[in-house]
């Protein structure tokens, strides 16, 4: 299967991805004639060293009369789906509307997407793609669109894929939390009672989730990096400022103003909620007004509800979270930024990818078997490898500090969210649920400075000599998750989360200090 | 100073209140001619028995050239207030756009409308108002706009007052505190280390935040009370089912799926953000694009984005909480269901009822100073009056169960939202910040099942003859929020807050279990 766009062998983005995001392209000079504005961020796709603007696609008709198909034993038919809009839908500077169709509608749109890529010389091929899929040279032979929906990726903007209704966190990783476990309550009592029962999770803050600005693909491993090195396209977080114990050993002495000494990372992966929203109406007493309440998913339900998973770092200040998390949990320790890449990598295209958990046998060899509506059928996770790399400001060398992968969730997707809803809480599309950091069994498996340095009881060693405990001023950290090809170069893609951690920070406190004059830091004593 | 709108004495919209809202009208004839259907939810302010359309007044021009007035010692001068766009901002279906304004544009309506309000005639008395008001009779002789714009509130229908893009439970009663700390730690341990250093709070679910449909005024308090014991406008809140423990005193033997059996209510008073985002720009390292990020907000900024404030129950399932919380605070047990009163009573309404809080003196008595960020030099609360009766269903008595004071917060508004904010949070309009549970010093002012029964251990009596530990099916909940006027009797003004709890909800276990064969609950043993 190939595609007449040129995808290089080592793309991001092969006919097996097509993921979905939303761009803008400021510096194009093309689309002065579209109805949308350059700068307007819109529904897009990416295919090869291209970003592909689905709102053009959609005024050009090449997104109507979409097919959905169902298979029996006996039979196979498609009809075509009604009450779709694709020119209003991906004309929106979410995708919102897009993640709110049901999943046959993402399917559909996804294999028309790869219809229009498709070669129509090489279509006979297509045996890594799980249906038949026709070419449509529609697109292939109006280079008049091309040109207009084509962005080189190098110059397209990236922007929060979705308006985050409600952003939830989780702590599914069960190393982690055994890690995380011992290091505050000792080896016997590292699990909460809770922990193999529920997905154990808490409501984030929506309005701090920032796009990484970085996820664009990038044709060779080593382009990427000296991408870095040379710095473009940083997402910038800062140190924040908070409360800290005075006495680290001892909360009865009291807080202090200052700012955080323990920055950190998680690596986390994310998903969309998708799908309409699990609510029917309630009357109210005398049946004047239909009010919606939340009804709990079902495990089925959940399945179809997942929309596509990014990459996510949720920034965390290890020393206001210790000071301030008992008894609600953390608060303004993680409320200050979370980063996600941008490219929404889609259910569809990780199917391929299932596999079984390394987490343990849910209901065999020891572990409690989950109650009845969190029991999986599918139960398993995505063989998908992760990675995290931390460059300091001064050098350009990256050193690779931890490996792990999504497969070490024990609480699958599926789970996190009918658990979430099991009360009745109403699930909207566009809901991002995090999976908590995902750490592996072994030291250099594990998704944070917290447990890489074991509480700041080790150094972490980088390339350039120097070492980290926690996370310093200017170091760029950069997460990346990817899938190998089991049938060929096409299967291979990686998704890519760029970050800086208190860039130019330092100046920031200073001018702080003196405009305010709430604190005696002064630069030497920020790290 | 009087209306020429008929205010009954005892009504919940004096002059003194103007609160905002947003409303439909499905059962009204009049507004055919008007650019929105009567069933689209807009803008609106109460006065009397009435619902104002702000957005009719806006398109009759009556909200142009709105002035910011600028008082010093020596001069008082006046300015037209520009870049407002009242046509827009009040056709929109919710305030969020008319919360982003600046504090100054709040002040500005709100007098605009009491000009309109006013009765020419009798505007030289208008004592109550901190500022001079001359009467504007440009509504008071228009009867073709005002059989447009003003519906009677008992066909009015109420949604949520802002899409609430995040939504914070704070834990800022100090009784509630050390209630909840005595139940669970004993008398020694009650108040965490971190409790008088900071305002705890933890994440809410922002999609569970439901409305209260009988946030209408009442021309009496029997009245009202009638209202309820027909059933009049009842919000349904149902009891939700979750992961319970086997053994409630050993979470060791893990748990079970059924129905919540201790159901709660929490009396609480949230405040709506209001003003621009705190956020500034940060380039990134390429100057490509400018990000923006939040920065924390002084005292000062904060007292000037607190829009306004709603009642509230934070409706608490106590057997799923105890078992889920730890360590990352609650979850299921909360965000099935957060009801709010629907009209926003402003800060500018309550000023004059600020008062000092019961809680304690900050820095004084004992009590930790607060850091700097957090000094409040306006520290203090609100006298609002609060109570939670309960309405069984097998009856029409109501017994008042307890009784409540805003002022026995022991952290201000302004220093929940700086709190909020320290580490960078951006704050946007809409989000809505909630106290946490408020409780007095005696008995009869706990605020929730849970203090008032003592973990169960005694029972409430109701006028029926009925007892209560938890709630049961069919209990009605009503919430009052009042300020008993000073300066004469336009000063009386009363939010109120009504649900069901368990309503027909025993069905739904029974439809539940057949369905989806999770549970083995029959009714008998739901309560």
């Amino acid at each position: 299967m190939k595609s007449w766009i040129e995808v290089p062998t080592d793309s991001d983005f092969s006919l097996a991805n097509v993921p979905f995001g939303v761009c803008s392209f400021p510096s194009s000079s093309t689309l002065s004639s579209t109805t949308l504005a350059p700068c307007t961020p819109r529904c897009c796709t990416a295919i090869g060293n291209h970003a592909i603007d689905l709102h053009l696609l959609a005024e050009a008709g090449l997104l109507d009369n979409l097919l959905m198909t169902t298979e029996s034993d006996e039979s196979r038919c498609s009809e075509i789906i009604t009450n779709f809009h694709p020119r209003i839908i991906f004309s929106q500077p979410t995708l919102n509307e897009f993640m709110s169709c049901e999943k046959h509608v993402w399917v559909a749109v996804r294999n028309r997407l790869l219809s229009l890529f498709l070669d129509s010389s090489s279509s006979s091929s297509n045996n890594d793609i799980q249906i038949a899929i026709q070419a449509d040279n529609r697109l292939q032979q109006n280079s008049a669109l091309q040109s207009q929906c084509m962005h080189p990726l190098s110059t397209t903007l990236y922007h929060l894929p979705a308006s985050i209704g409600d952003y939830t966190d989780f702590y599914s990783s069960r190393e982690h939390a055994t890690n995380v476990g011992i290091m505050f309550r000792g080896r016997d009592n590292a699990l909460q009672p809770n922990w193999l029962h529920l997905p154990v999770g808490y409501h984030g803050r929506s309005s701090s989730v920032y796009p990484s600005l970085a996820s664009s693909a990038t044709t060779s491993e080593n382009d990427c990096e000296r991408n870095l090195v040379g710095g473009e396209k940083m997402s910038t977080v800062r140190r924040p400022c908070g409360q800290l114990q005075v006495d680290p050993l001892d909360p009865a002495k009291g807080s202090i103003y200052g700012p955080c000494k323990l920055m950190d990372f998680e690596l986390e992966v994310a998903f969309f909620v998708g799908g309409p929203t699990n609510t029917d109406y309630e009357q109210d007493h005398n049946q004047q007004q239909q009010q919606p309440r939340g009804r709990p998913l079902t495990l089925s339900e959940a399945q179809d509800r997942i929309f596509g998973y990014v990459l996510m770092n949720d920034w965390s200040a290890r020393d206001i979270q210790k000071w301030e998390y008992v008894p609600l949990g953390p608060f303004t320790s993680k409320n200050f930024a979370t980063t996600i890449s941008t490219w929404v990598v889609t259910s569809m295209a990780l199917e391929p990818f299932r596999c079984e958990t390394s987490a343990g046998v849910q209901g065999g060899g020891g572990e409690p078997t989950p109650l009845e509506y969190l029991k999986d059928p599918n139960y398993g996770s995505y063989d998908v490898n992760l990675s995290v790399s931390i460059q300091p400001s001064s050098t350009s060398a990256i050193t690779q500090i931890c490996t792990s992968n999504l497969k070490h969730m024990y609480w699958s997707s599926a789970q996190q969210l009918v658990h979430h809803s099991v009360t009745g809480c109403p699930m909207n599309a566009g809901d991002l649920l995090a999976s908590g950091t995902i750490s592996g069994k072994d030291q250099h498996n594990f998704g944070s400075m917290l447990e890489l340095s074991w509480k700041g009881s080790r150094e972490v060693k980088l390339e350039s000599g120097e070492v980290r405990k926690f996370l310093k001023d200017g170091d760029a950290v950069i997460m990346k998750g990817g899938v190998k090809g089991r049938v060929g170069a096409c299967r291979i893609w990686t998704m890519l989360c760029t970050n800086f951690a208190g860039y130019s920070i330092s100046l920031r406190f200073i001018k702080r200090e003196s405009s305010r004059k709430h604190t005696k830091t002064t630069r030497g004593e920020i790290y």
